[in-house]
């Protein structure tokens, strides 16, 4: 479970080796890939794979796999979706989900799918709105532009067309990301639970595995499936050991460009801290699901979200924690500092940025517990707090000049909010209670029971009471509630008499404060400063260097290829015999019974899972793994032990991807679930 | 909340300046004393008052109060008692308990009392005994040496008398402590947890407080309550502010004399992996104890003590992240390894003392979690394991000569170990399944699924099946069981088809070779280097330094002092009517009933809980606050949130203890509770 780092990558500061690098597809290592796996994909290979990516808006990768608008990702990442779907009779979690008919594809409430359509080059425009300003004069104009760029770029067709300013290299560079935007999501197929998620938590993030990691979605528009020209054919082999493969997904956040106060202050601070707040939710969870079968259900997806991330910041965590991390992020901040101090021009434009950035660290310590604790929502953790206060800003919001706004709220990105506050996903009360209660006691406590907020929250009552009391006083559970109140804008908020509403309405101005001060004494010092190292680096280095993540579109390559754990191989592949092999009779090694029944007919040799040595990170969940000919020979689901690390430095030792092989997408579908028609459309076949 | 530490204290080494240090009686600090608070107590005074403390063997301190053995301590030192004997229908925690004749005093089953009677120096056999040795050899000969020194000190008494051989100075010295030993401990007064615990674990660690943490016990012999020479008398009206006082008792454990080494594995493993592991207990509790009353009831005293943990950690874990803290540290170790290296015999002996702990550590590393997990028994959290494991220890152990036992199996500690196994008090099967299916699924979780010992203890089945086939099958419960095991030896143990039996039959082979394994590589190479250094400490500064915590009796001195928090004063005193002020609706701010009935009877000014700059820790709870004339003038129940980096230094301007005022216990017993007997037998009054 030890991360080990080679120093040599380390030491020499992004200049990647290997299959390092999660790349921008308008700058691909092009050179460096011939002279690492002799090849190197040409413009139409790009062109063509982009388009064939889709992005899951919610935090996932996915791909089109057919003509008619099919979308390969994880199961992981439609759980939401099968959950909203299932109700107390039917579990789509427990048993699977199969449409036999385009009428039986049901609509996924809050899911929106976007795909890639062009990249340009706003770095200009960007750096000059913001060109001499400071504090919350820098963060108003760089907000404004970006806004302003991104309705240019949507224009008219909002319910079509996304755009997004996409931030690089920590602010070296300002891209403009137009996608196709499809928010008619209907869901196709998910197996069940216990197979796509074989072996749970405690096999998340390891290898060997044997996971059905699987999902299908269709994209609708206009009521019909949508008509789709760049997609995936699925190879029905897989790749083989040694191949070279190549990712195309949506890394959410790395921070190898951190400065080491940053990288400092998440070692002791705010990685301990969430790990610590998030695992005492994991025991409430564990607890509340241990009621019953229909609590177990309501807060299924709710404890594979915190384990995972609980599993991901470990690992995290334990990298930082590593001397050698640290003493080698150490060298190369001081290489870059050296080059800074050695040019008298750079020196006086960069040379104060990394104690800039280490003293806005400090001030943010002061600040971060009520900024987490109301603006970022921590006190008040459920869905219906969620509802009325986004009703709240966004009412407020939506009266401004789009420019104005805050940027959640401006015009290219409502559509994804309003989707999310009229989402007709059920809420469940009880449940919410405990959360509710819950965040309101940590509240209490990272603030004290005497600060006025808290006082004014909770009065003389109990925070389980105010819970209880909010909760049964609510009208948010009902979609129309929330409609009207979105229809109605500020003056129906106002008029409203919900205690969630006049509970946002109580919190908003003092959250609005706080998130004022912290872009103005933290957020926005920090930017500016990293737009500097960043063109330090850029001046070092060249521009032949990737990225850190953002959530944005990227590619990475490698090789399908095992590594060695304490010594001894771990082979690249399993297989379906392997998966009957390390079941028990419990959850979470426990196969479903269809498996058991299907066995005699499969081919237990076709391969199940397998590793390469692709750089990814989470966000890349649901990515295709395509081939040198444009396949797609596996979908991306997790990453190994060693790829936790990887959001500070990669390592191609151990680092891995874990992928399901598309063999056993086919085998799976055709001889376990009888869904031969939708495997054939993956195949190629005509709808 | 952020610890600030005077730097200057710090870079000087153990040179105590004002009110740090925690002393033993054999060696106060009678210069410096005179020097700060210009008096020092004299030989009869440390007599009286050592004799006057009370160790709690459970891990609290406490004193004698009357002639008639009346022991004072915290309420929630005697938590567990109160529990005990509560059932379903009467809910002492929430009632309060009061005996009103002697006949009505209800005895604790698993509590101790020590008095400490001779404190004798053993350094030089203890040295002697592992002179030259190493590893295994080393550990053996001081386990032998210590089981002997303790046996020859307690001769026949065993039941009346404990020795302990204590380690102080990290191994510089070590003393042979004789205590008198009380087996029969009786309850004869506690007020309701509510005022107890008035804030809960909000105000836990907090000042201004409003808590009447009291218990009152009294130790019996032969039947009839014992008498008692040397007791403390209560003052009527506590101290006064600027009041020089004295606390005596025992704190736990501190890590002032760590290497750096050691305090970085704290501040980068061990604190964070424990807190995470506490935290995901805590939020599994809050939701057992959600379930209903009597599963509050059950689970009160362990989520009670979990959040008391996690507190006093967290303090930790914020004060090594401090780098003023940690450079301190750094330049006190550089500065006796300067001392060392300038002088050539010192350094041929002991140069190599901080790299070998360094490496000691390493191994660690990749030891400890088995050795937590089956050694420390942290995969079988349910007392039902614990008994099962030390009935089969115990059998082992108890057939082999003194000297060859595990220490905690020599004959001087065997009457705790048995009072712990044959405790009558109650245990919960539905609460011991939910720990117990928990901790085992973190045992899978820190060690895999398919570690081999986690597929012998587990097989096919989930860890909550496991858990309740265990804890269905067992007798366990029943004293009776466990004492016709205890009694029967190794033949009855091996004959037993109790499944918690065999499952300790089965891991205890394990958890031993992970000790020998461990104490071989690791503690016997910490301890001989700690003794080296702990000499080399002892050339450069002398001896008139004081030795880390380690649960043996410790006085320390200060005065009653408030202090600055955030640029405000914080004073020294809080009194009646701030509590009823602070007090809410709602639990853990909600008064008990009886107070309000008997406001108007009460002194409102009666002054409740101060402050003062005595140097206390964990441990130290329940201690008296003794003043120049040998009177009991408070109660000490806790430390303020600045007083949780006191386990690696002392910070006189913000470091402070927190106690009860002696004028509120009898304020509260006469007029609130009706015990105005009991309090005139604190009065000095003959029962």
């Amino acid at each position: 479970m030890k991360k080990k780092l080679i120093l040599g990558l380390m030491l020499a500061p992004m200049l990647a080796s290997a299959s390092e690098g999660m790349w921008t597809f308008d700058n691909p290592p092009t050179e460096r890939m011939k002279k690492d796996i002799g090849w190197a994909p040409d413009a139409n290979w790009l062109q063509h794979t982009m388009q064939s990516s889709a992005r899951l808006a919610l935090g996932c990768s996915g791909s089109f796999v057919s003509a008619n608008g099919l979308v390969l990702s994880n199961h992981h990442c439609a759980a939401h979706c099968v959950e909203q779907i299932s109700s107390d009779k039917t579990n789509y979690m427990q048993s699977g989900f199969l449409a036999r008919s385009a009428a039986e594809e049901q609509r996924c409430p809050a899911m929106e799918v976007n795909r890639l359509e062009k990249i340009s080059d706003v770095s200009e425009a960007m750096h000059h709105a913001t060109a001499g300003l400071e504090g919350e004069a820098f963060t108003k104009a760089q907000n404004a532009e970006t806004a302003k760029l991104s309705a240019e770029c949507v224009g008219k067709d909002g319910d079509k067309v996304r755009c997004d300013v996409v931030s690089l290299y920590q602010g070296g560079k300002y891209n403009l990301y137009r996608y196709h935007r499809f928010q008619d999501v209907r869901l196709v197929f998910a197996p069940e639970q216990s197979v796509a998620f074989f072996g749970g938590d405690p096999d998340n993030f390891n290898f060997p595995r044997f996971d059905l990691d699987m999902s299908l979605l269709r994209v609708y528009e206009d009521g019909k499936p949508a008509t789709i020209s760049a997609y995936l054919p699925v190879s029905p082999t897989g790749p083989q050991a040694g191949e070279a493969v190549f990712t195309s997904g949506h890394p959410g956040s790395t921070q190898r460009e951190y400065t080491m106060a940053r990288l400092i202050a998440l070692r002791d601070h705010r990685l301990p801290e969430i790990l610590i707040r998030l695992s005492e939710y994991r025991g409430l969870l564990t607890q509340f699901r241990a009621i019953g079968a229909e609590q177990s259900r309501e807060a299924n997806a709710t404890l594979f979200s915190v384990e995972n991330s609980i599993k991901a910041l470990s690992g995290q965590r334990e990298a930082l924690v590593e001397p050698s991390l640290i003493d080698a992020k150490q060298a190369e901040e001081n290489a870059l500092r050296k080059y800074v101090a050695g040019k008298p021009a750079l020196k006086a434009s960069t040379g104060g940025a990394w104690d800039a950035i280490a003293k806005a660290i400090k001030v943010s310590d002061e600040m971060r517990e009520p900024l987490s604790q109301f603006e970022y929502q921590q006190a008040f953790n459920s869905d219906y707090a969620h509802f009325a206060f986004t009703l709240v800003r966004a009412a407020a919001e939506r009266a401004k000049p789009n420019g104005e706004r805050l940027p959640e709220y401006a015009d290219a990105r409502l559509p994804q909010v309003q989707a999310g506050v009229l989402s007709p996903a059920p809420v469940y009360p009880d449940f919410e209670k405990v959360k509710l209660g819950w965040s309101l006691t940590k509240m209490r406590e990272r603030l004290s029971p005497s600060n006025p907020q808290v006082v004014q929250i909770l009065g003389k009552d109990a925070p389980e009471q105010v819970a209880a009391r909010l909760i049964d006083g609510t009208k948010l559970g009902d979609p129309a509630v929330r409609k009207a109140l979105w229809d109605g804008g500020m003056k129906a908020i106002e008029q409203s008499d919900d205690p969630f509403i006049k509970l946002a309405l109580q919190v908003d101005p003092i959250a609005r404060a706080l998130r004022k001060d912290y872009e103005a004494r933290v957020e926005s010092v920090i930017t500016k400063a990293n737009e500097k190292i960043a063109a330090a680096r850029f001046a070092m280095l060249g521009t032949s260097i990737y990225p850190d993540a953002t959530f944005s579109l990227r590619f990475s390559y490698g090789v399908v290829k095992g590594w060695k754990e304490a010594g001894k191989d771990v082979p690249p592949f399993t297989d379906f015999a392997g998966a009957f092999e390390h079941a028990t009779d419990a959850d979470p090694f426990k196969l479903p019974e269809r498996w058991y029944a299907a066995k005699d007919k499969l081919n237990l040799a076709t391969p199940f899972n397998f590793v390469s040595t692709n750089d990814i990170i989470g966000g890349n969940s649901g990515s295709p793994m395509v081939n040198r000919k444009g396949e797609l020979v596996g979908l991306v689901f997790d990453g190994n032990i060693h790829s936790l690390g990887g959001a500070f430095g990669f390592d191609e030792s151990v680092n891995r991807t874990v992928a399901v092989d598309s063999a056993a997408l086919l085998e799976a579908m055709d001889k376990i679930y009888g869904a031969s028609a939708i495997a054939n459309e993956m195949r190629g076949a005509t709808k």
